[in-house]
């Protein structure tokens, strides 16, 4: 392991977004909320302390992969308990795990909140909130690589382990384009969703940090009942259609970009996610029809709802957890799925979940003629036995993970359907659950314990589990 | 596909099984019950049918795996409605849909009942559901095979497509020991449980039927609080033993019969399967301490509980549902676990558990150093890469059965545990689950649809499901 090399990236990475904070500290400043400290500390330290460790490059800039996901995993820790000192310091949220367990939540654009009531914060910790979901939507390493050098091949690395999602045929196989690239098009996406926000009349304080919590599928919000605030249909599709947006694979940005709309044509994931989310919302908004009355108003809250379920974000306009429990299934698997590979969104991914379902509809004819080769095919080709024996076992950590996760959480005693989607909410970087947990609830009843392992969930679930569990295996401080 | 043979195949095993209502039968004219048409006209039905069909052997005797898996799967149909007759044509049960249930529970040794009141039955009936159980445990065909002929070859398909678990290792690559010597050590555990029962004052009815029961693990009891009625903890032990015993790997007995013991010793799932068991029953009693005063008690009720569960059987002393939810989750966990391979009960199998945590452990340390090669052992040698794929998929294919099946469900608008957990009861065989189809609950307020999604739901889970799935499978029908 190349510890000096860890040490000077972890330290760019560090003084990268301790800058960020210089945003919100500017601000708290113009509403004169005198926590201009909570902000000035860890910018201060954060810099200096990475100004040390980086202070001139090493001779050996040798990384691999096994020293990319350790940088990734550390740095994710580093920041949210970085991020989390503004809400300490400001005593606005007092106990320090609330703090760190919202920062995560922020970061890993998860929406899972403790705060009963977000109406009673400063303006600028509401924009640091939001803004980490901001950052940590695209990756935080991809943030300071977009800033310091875009063009380092050892960089991939890291990418690799920050970017969601296998890495599946000839679409992702392209991802040649740098994070400069990658991060215009989020900016240029973030900046059209503000003016179409502003445009519906929303403030334009409220239209910035919904944007962010949209852009990186986080779900944040500003007021206690969430977007159902504004209680506006064209606020809603407009939020709606950017959460979906935001949880396409960026690829298709790229392509679309340099105008190869044929190879969109084929792709196997956009495909499903535009089915899935569509058919979902079709089925829900039939079977929510009698509370809603008419189709057009069902629709309405359906789409919005499985939008925000689907990608992850976590945004709401209506509490499921009072819908029938056919429309509350559907929503809990749309929480499985998760977004496309490539995108800001959480989950197990569209086309992992794709992969799994040809595979089983393989096994189903593998057991009519025993003798037959079946391949997995994606966008009209193989996929290679390797990615597919990958996807298999990813599904199987998992579900491992999240079973041990369920086991520790039932400690607090909450009900099932609390206990179950916490996890769930969590792990697949959503925000609410059912029970408890749902649209109108929140995290704070939980045990530290149960804040320590959610949070860990959030950082295993965004980070596509490899790069945390690797931290937490005895194999990998033997091979050290 | 040689339907002549799969037709006179059915037949035969149609024969035995109608023969076997002749011992109900024989009790309700016994007991002075008057509903000896309940059994008459089946039996003659049945016996009528099978003689027909059966009348002369084909010229072409030969069974493939596809062939097999369709007499399995179809036969597993047939004797279900068969067998149903006797609950409708009595009119004690007056649905045909709830006698279908009951019957398909009974076969797949799953014991999910729809029955709010079991003691109002004729005993010559609670005799026949039970007996259901002891016929299903170790599969109707090895017992058609035992009766008629055991050493033909081609039935090793049959036996394969019936037996539960896959084929991995030493042990169970040695299963030449034909059907009669299964069902022998088979007969003499069950003769062993009904002489304890009766030691422990337990009517003789009853303790037949109980023994039926657990043999099959199956769970049906007479009681309306099951074995809470007997409030003996000799009982208690006497059956949580033997539920367990019947929960293990036939392949133990029948390597204790040829004395090669050093083989057990490096027996994987042996020691998986106690070990679980043991651990949670332990977890579970100091979890429930609270309510039963001593560790003592705690554990007599704990140890009964997981063994139920684990094994599939679905007896109780206690109602698990009001249980802390730390309690609940690890049986709901246990459920999913399930038995060991090769033996009578369902879930997914120890086997496989612990390959896919074997899969899981290697997949971080693979993350670790990407170019090791790790393999997954099971006693001590190391398993095939078709089997280790095979039982990945066979995972994938009951997730993705297991979560259609709670989406239709969730069209009954239960509450979440009573859906979920529902589905998961009787795809594992268990029989109770959470909610309202806990302990003290049943199955009897589910809608038609769901009855019928349950009862495939069980017979897909007794029959591992790629005989039902390809019933189900276009693929299967446009090669035929």
């Amino acid at each position: 392991m190349n510890y000096r090399m860890i040490a000077y990236t972890m330290g760019r990475i560090l003084i990268a977004v301790a800058a960020t904070m210089l945003i919100p500290m500017g601000l708290s400043v113009y509403y004169g909320e005198g926590i201009i400290m909570a902000y000035t500390i860890p910018i201060i330290v954060s810099i200096a302390i990475g100004a040390v460790v980086s202070i001139k490059p090493p001779e050996d800039k040798s990384l691999f992969v096994r020293e990319g996901m350790v940088i990734v995993a550390l740095i994710w820790i580093v920041i949210s308990i970085v991020g989390a000192l503004p809400f300490y310091i400001s005593r606005e949220i007092p106990n320090f795990i609330d703090c760190f367990f919202e920062t995560v939540s922020g970061f890993t654009t998860t929406g899972s909140t403790i705060l009963a009531n977000v109406e009673g914060m400063s303006k600028s910790l509401l924009f640091w909130r939001s803004f980490t979901h901001w950052l940590g939507g695209m990756g935080v390493l991809v943030f300071a690589m977009a800033i310091f050098s875009s063009k380092d091949t050892r960089a991939t690395y890291m990418m690799r382990a920050e970017m969601p999602g296998p890495v599946v045929g000839k679409l992702a196989s392209k991802w040649q384009f740098s994070a400069r690239i990658l991060y215009m098009i989020y900016i240029a996406l973030t900046i059209l969703e503000i003016i179409l926000l502003r445009l519906g009349k929303m403030p334009l304080f409220d239209s910035i940090v919904h944007t962010f919590g949209s852009a990186g599928t986080g779900g944040f919000g500003i007021k206690n009942n969430s977007i159902a605030y504004y209680n506006s249909a064209y606020i809603d599709y407009v939020i709606g259609i950017f959460m979906m947006l935001f949880g396409l694979n960026f690829n298709v940005y790229y392509i679309m970009l340099i105008r190869k709309f044929t190879h969109l044509k084929n792709n196997d994931e956009v495909k499903w996610y535009i089915g899935f989310m569509l058919g979902a919302a079709v089925l829900i908004a039939v079977n929510i029809m009698p509370i809603y009355h008419t189709f057009a108003n069902a629709f309405r809250y359906s789409f919005f709802q499985v939008s925000s379920v689907m990608t992850t974000t976590g945004y709401a306009t209506a509490d499921f957890a009072v819908w029938p429990m056919f429309s509350q299934i559907i929503l809990v698997m749309l929480m499985l799925i998760g977004a496309c590979a490539g995108s800001t969104g959480g989950g197990i991914k569209v086309i992992r979940v794709v992969i799994l379902m040809k595979i089983a509809v393989n096994a189903v004819k593998k057991a009519v003629s025993p003798r037959s080769v079946f391949s997995v095919k994606a966008d009209g080709k193989r996929i290679e036995k390797g990615i597919v024996y990958g996807v298999l076992v990813y599904f199987v950590v998992y579900m491992i993970f999240t079973g041990l996760s369920i086991l520790i959480v039932s400690l607090d005693n909450k009900d099932f359907a609390t206990t179950v989607t916490s996890v769930l909410a969590t792990v697949n970087n959503i925000g609410p659950g059912l029970g408890s947990v749902g649209p109108t609830g929140n995290f704070a009843e939980f045990s530290i314990l149960s804040k320590i392992v959610l949070s860990i969930g959030m950082l295993v679930g965004r980070l596509e589990f490899y790069p945390i569990l690797i931290l937490f295996s005895p194999y990998m401080w033997k091979k050290s």
